[in-house]
């Protein structure tokens, strides 16, 4: 702790760049907090300057700062600004998902080498402190699952949809009320949650993952059909980010699954987000709440602030490297548009059977001339049952292309 | 960091005290994660020596430690021994609820006092990090107000009763399990989670809270009635904890408490524990999974020591001295079984209307010569209620004494 002449405490510097949605909120709430957090901590955290498109310079802000806070998103400039300020020993805290999952082992790397802190609590679920239990309180346990709804767009469609909207109208509501981009692509294709679970599971298992490795399925080709039987049945359809050991290496992806009633983030509705943690030691830990928003992210990376200011965590260690397992085994939901005829069910079956894939439930409902065959397998090799379900496809009694969806856990049918 | 002659680090050694069931589970689990510690934060910690009741000496533990984690519970002599290694300069870790709550004071000013840690993630809510995201998460953010399931033992005898048991079955399940003790009267009658209170209290509102300030209410006299109408409206019956800022103070409290299907707690099943935390800035956030359990609890511990190894958070601040509010607002419903004879819904709401008890809903049911009314009231102060349903107990067509149960929310009935 340093102190000034006079024998007062000198203040803890922040620069901050960026001025958006989350800077702008970030601002007002520094100065709000500055008092309680001084009365706490000894030090007062003072804004010392602030960049924007329009104004302001880096290496000034720069030299004037203890701590700079990133929250420009994007690749660039912001890759260069953290590198920067961490040769010039300088603390940082961004909340930058893209650039965290895709090139994290380089900031990590320079956190390291310049012996500085690198925070972004806000990248991942806002200000639910997910990346912080993750670093710290687990570091006691090896984890062996997450499960994550970490993308809060989807979670309000797919909500609006149990509700009985359309895709369409799901999204549009998305938007009027401010949940949505104009353009949703980042988040309704899972690519925004796959960047998330990338930067989790390298906390999480200590191997580095970048976006690239992580299979992700968004949410646009779902049909009410599937919500419609998700409701029937009781389930919950989410976009789900799971990050896993298996096999000795690392499994992570992101698709829409079904959970069963008492699945931990089957009650997580609307623009929520929720983290499932799972270990021999503990069970299971969940963490849930409101995922982005100005004042929710800007209040994450003021907690990461201050973390800094108290001498928290260190950089993640240096890598593992656990090999990334592509094909790992899941339960499947089928759906099937047939033709009502004899022999539809044994064609089926036979082709489930030759690719070890075990059926545990059927349903079949007669439509008229067709009839929907609904089924959810035992857990199973993807790779298995994609090969049987195209030759099902292939079937002239297939009325249109069969549809498959994960399912967590058995406890349902 | 220290380093020997030879160049290697040091081993971190941790003194342990108290070798129950906690102490039993954490002794294996720091040998099997030392490595793993080591690789992440440069140092292994190793077990320098064990205190049980029948075997150790505490002073040369003490000499041989940079750490204490006491898990023998109670309060002498655990809180001389934490008193006497922090004036000896060691870091501390409990997992002592009874302690922290009725010494808290003492032991934080010691480590103020002494400049080392005192860390105490597992007394409450076993793995579930709530401690530390009290700590450090939310320094950013004013805390309004925390609810919390906060002992697994009730939560699970609830769950029975929910399910149609009698309170004296449940608790013999509860016994059976091994999630009831055999005198299960600290956990039934509210004590326990009045403790666990009083420690998220002072953390997260920064003013002394004592056990004894903190009005609590068990689950033993609540009736398998009360259950079914929680049942028939859909409505969890929980034994929660509240600690809130009200009129300038701090009201902390735990009673039986209805919740409306989509809080957050009302899920909560079994025995685990959650805890949500409530600021404007973070709207809502939720931490749950198992409370207790010997692996869950030294996890924990584990957690703490890997914290102070890696520099973690202050203890608490000097106290703020926040007035503690006992009569606070909170909406009630109230149980009244009555004779079935006219006059009688006049004479109950005229009462309820000059103590100011305004009633949100209403339902009779006629049961015979008698009948039942549950009403459920606007939020209003207890000492109000009170004084209503005392008046009201003494009309000669009560049937039996009347019941009330907070409510927390609105949407029901």
């Amino acid at each position: 702790m340093s102190a000034s002449a006079s024998g007062e405490t000198a203040p803890f510097r922040v620069g901050l760049l960026g001025h958006g949605n989350v800077g702008g909120a970030f601002a007002p709430l520094l100065e709000q907090r500055a008092g309680e957090i001084e009365r706490m901590n000894g030090r007062r955290p003072v804004l010392s300057g602030v960049l924007t498109r329009s104004r302001g310079d880096f290496e000034e802000i720069l030299e004037n700062s203890e701590l700079l806070v990133e929250v420009m998103g994007g690749i660039e400039p912001a890759r260069g600004y953290l590198l920067r300020a961490m040769q010039a020993g300088r603390h940082v805290v961004s909340a930058n998902k893209q650039l965290l999952s895709q090139h994290g082992e380089e900031l990590y790397e320079a956190a390291r080498e310049h012996d500085v802190r690198l925070r972004f609590e806000a990248a991942v679920a806002g200000a639910v402190p997910v990346v912080r239990v993750l670093e710290e309180s687990l570091s006691a346990t090896p984890i062996e699952r997450i499960h994550g709804i970490v993308n809060g767009t989807t979670n309000f469609i797919l909500t609006e949809m149990t509700g009985g909207s359309t895709y369409a109208e799901a999204l549009a509501e998305a938007q009027r009320v401010g949940y949505a981009e104009a353009d949703p692509s980042d988040d309704v294709s899972g690519r925004d949650a796959a960047a998330k679970m990338a930067i989790l599971a390298r906390l999480a298992f200590g191997s580095p993952v970048h976006l690239d490795d992580v299979r992700y399925e968004g949410i646009e080709h779902l049909s009410t059909d599937d919500l419609q039987y998700a409701r029937e049945l009781d389930l919950a359809l989410k976009l789900i980010g799971t990050a896993e050991r298996r096999d000795g290496g690392l499994s992570v992806h992101v698709h829409p699954t079904f959970l069963y009633p008492g699945h931990p983030l089957a009650a997580i509705s609307g623009p929520f987000n929720a983290v499932t943690v799972e270990s021999e030691a503990i069970t299971e830990i969940t963490m849930s709440g409101p995922g982005a928003g100005g004042l929710q992210t800007a209040s994450a990376v003021l907690g990461d602030v201050v973390s800094v200011m108290t001498g928290g965590a260190r950089p993640p260690a240096p890598p593992l490297a656990l090999p990334l397992i592509k094909d790992v085994e899941s339960a499947f939901y089928i759906h099937l548009d047939v033709a009502d005829r004899p022999g539809v069910l044994a064609g089926v079956t036979k082709i489930l059977g030759e690719h070890g894939v075990s059926i545990k439930s059927v349903l079949q409902r007669g439509m008229g001339e067709h009839a929907r065959l609904v089924m959810v397998t035992h857990p199973v090799l993807e790779s298995g049952l994609r090969s049987a379900v195209e030759r099902i496809g292939a079937f002239d009694f297939m009325r249109s292309a069969p549809r498959t969806i994960r399912v967590i856990e058995e406890e349902f049918l």
